[in-house]
């Protein structure tokens, strides 16, 4: 087997994790440098490699390396931008291939959700005919949770964990001050189009908090949710609302589309949580207070889940070990064996079943009223949550996260227009 | 020396330690269970007294007594109801008093801001010309971090570190997202009248992160705030932005009050996070994210600064040792001795001296842009994040947060009417 280099990129929203995947990638290719060379990472994700702006990671110290475990976002850079067809843009395809080419990369490592998937499906099968075959694998990432086949997403357990806890804590806050004041507190969180993070707020019903869950899969039914609101306080004297940044009406348009105004007559893009409190105000004269975390979620590698860490570690590691045993074209995934205790090992999934399918929450971890969650949602969902991987700190309180130096490589090639 | 009772209660706004306070209160109580018989705690904060709904604290095991320490809320229920003066209604006074001679209250510990100092303060006046004197002490408690003489108050040090820390995490995400999609990110904080909390928010230029934070103490101009964002997204390719819900333009009003108006017409009751948004999208068009952490700060216990819940539990204790030596209308306070190495000690304030003042922020903590923060109150504030005061967890992932029995004591008055 020749000795090739290696590309890495991340992809997409970035989560609390997926820097423990790159230094999973990259730890295991420096023990395996016989067969590996360097390891390069695109700056900002792909439109590296298409520019040509290759981070020498060789430049990069082990303990540097080695507190990318510890320190949430992407390290390199990530990117919105996904390529375009076969048939729409060959030309951007073709450019990849001439990068890797040119430097001798053999192995492609990229780590994102769906679109990321399709693209490294598309770079290993087009390498093939283009003659310089390229071994491309694809690391999950999603604090959106809805890659198909792993049990899974790295990011999502940590986020899930940081709802539950935030979500618990204040639920704890205004329970102190309902008497008097506040009773209805909303939290809003992210998932445009699934409902996996809001279902972590869920958890909290478990201690024993009066909460309801708005998720994008179930048609939002105005009455029914203020009579539950109202239900809720009467019972418990509060109500915690965690609602799905994603959560529409029946006709398809999203809660958050309310149509409001500034004073200058402009569109105001709030977030959906103002405008639950302002209907439970109006329907039900509750004193409210509301939240939206934001990035807050998917930055909090303060609170992120051991498990997740330990996944997003692993799958970093087991796609380096598949492109050392001659593997193409596929996915490391988590495989769940047992919930409790929770036990998983690796498993795998071909590209070609991954690219362009979209994992939405089973109906049966949705309870009947809509408002929460399953037996069977919390079984899976626990698990994910479990462990606490405190980062480091400083003597001043504060988190010791790793900044790297980020050096590119001289270039080769032409400039490239995006 | 007599044996007495004493009466604990919590007011206004919980934070994530108060109830360490709590522990301090009742666990030196019970170490002196000599000289002071039980410790009754108002249900709802002074509510409880007036109503004579006392819990028992002595029907609480010594373990959840103990957890109260990693408990964030307020246990008891707190509330938010401000006593009138003397003048305006001497009844709701007189009525303490008669509650306390007729439980055999001697020591009243008074945990909150500064209009619950202003109570303590009356209450041992009153009690002295009635006859039946009661020993006022104040336990200082405030993530507002506005009460005079001590030199921070328990519950602001958390809030803080989360506020820095989250700011952190989420400057760094944007970093990762910034060449394609999200350049700027604004976080609100609270803090109506101080910007304590958001000079936390200000730290993290030490981590070199482009930051800029709105202060309730600086003008608003708009022209000179829209230029600093420029220049901080051209150099630096994004920017962070903290800011304090209590911002305000030159004449007073708040920039949360922008007018907003929804789809029928109504008020719309925002944050001031998306009016800020809003003012760069259309200034500037760049892209953004926003955040309103709201309760979250206030109750995020799983952050915790050591050195707040440390100061949180020794304020209670000392509370009870000052009751214990005779003391009357005081207020034990944190005496900074140095801030590298962080030292501090115990002192004390006459309520006289405490009641209906507010500390505001010293003006050479705020750079003289308006926009920062000095070193001066750098050197201030590190100290107060400093060290991880992490809570317990459970198998599940959450974290151990007690529940007490909060059984209530049977009524020997009549009712009142509040």
């Amino acid at each position: 087997m020749t000795k090739k280099n290696a590309f890495y990129a991340q992809s997409g929203g970035v989560t609390s994790v997926i820097n423990a995947s790159a230094c999973g990638v990259i730890e295991t290719c420096r023990k395996n440098s016989d067969r590996i060379g360097t390891v390069y990472a695109g700056r900002n994700g792909i439109i590296g490699a298409l520019c040509e702006e290759l981070i020498d990671t060789a430049r990069e110290s082990d303990a540097d390396i080695s507190a990318l475990k510890n320190t949430p976002s992407g390290a390199f850079g990530s990117c919105r931008f996904k390529l375009k067809s076969l048939e729409e843009n060959r030309r951007e395809y073709e450019r990849l291939i001439e990068v890797f080419k040119a430097h001798d990369i053999g192995y492609f490592f990229y780590n994102g959700g769906g679109d990321s998937a399709d693209t490294c499906y598309k770079v290993s099968q087009l390498s093939e005919t283009m003659g310089f075959p390229v071994q491309a694998i694809h690391i999950p990432k999603t604090v959106d949770n809805d890659l198909p086949i792993t049990d899974n997403c790295p990011g999502f357990g940590s986020v899930a964990k940081y709802i539950a806890v935030s979500a618990l804590e204040a639920s704890f806050d205004v329970s102190s001050m309902a008497k008097t004041s506040t009773k209805v507190f909303i939290l809003e969180v992210m998932g445009r189009h699934a409902g996996w993070i809001a279902a972590a707020g869920g958890l909290i019903e478990d201690y024993d908090i009066p909460v309801l869950v708005l998720f994008p899969e179930v048609d939002f039914d105005h009455d029914k949710f203020i009579a539950a609101v109202q239900r809720k306080v009467e019972t418990n004297g509060y109500c915690t609302i965690v609602v799905s940044e994603g959560a529409r009406n029946a006709d398809g348009t999203f809660l958050a589309e309310q149509g409001t105004r500034d004073a200058f007559g402009h569109a105001q893009l709030g977030g959906v949580a103002p405008v639950v409190a302002n209907m439970v105000k109006d329907a039900l004269g509750y004193k409210y207070h509301w939240a939206v975390a934001d990035y807050l979620q998917r930055a909090a590698r303060h609170i992120a889940s051991a498990s997740d860490l330990e996944q997003a570690y692993a799958l970093g590691q087991a796609g380096v070990e598949m492109a050392l045993a001659g593997k193409n074209a596929i996915m490391p995934t988590v495989e769940r064996v047992s919930s409790n205790p929770y036990e998983w090992r690796i498993g795998s999934a071909e590209l070609a079943d991954v690219a362009n399918v979209e994992k939405p929450m089973p109906s049966d971890f949705i309870t009947d009223d809509g408002f929460g969650i399953t037996a069977r949602c919390k079984e899976y969902l626990y698990p994910l949550i479990q462990g606490e991987a405190y980062p480091e700190y400083d003597e001043n309180g504060m988190p010791r996260y790793v900044v790297l130096k980020n050096e590119l490589i001289d270039k080769k090639l032409e400039d490239f227009e995006l």
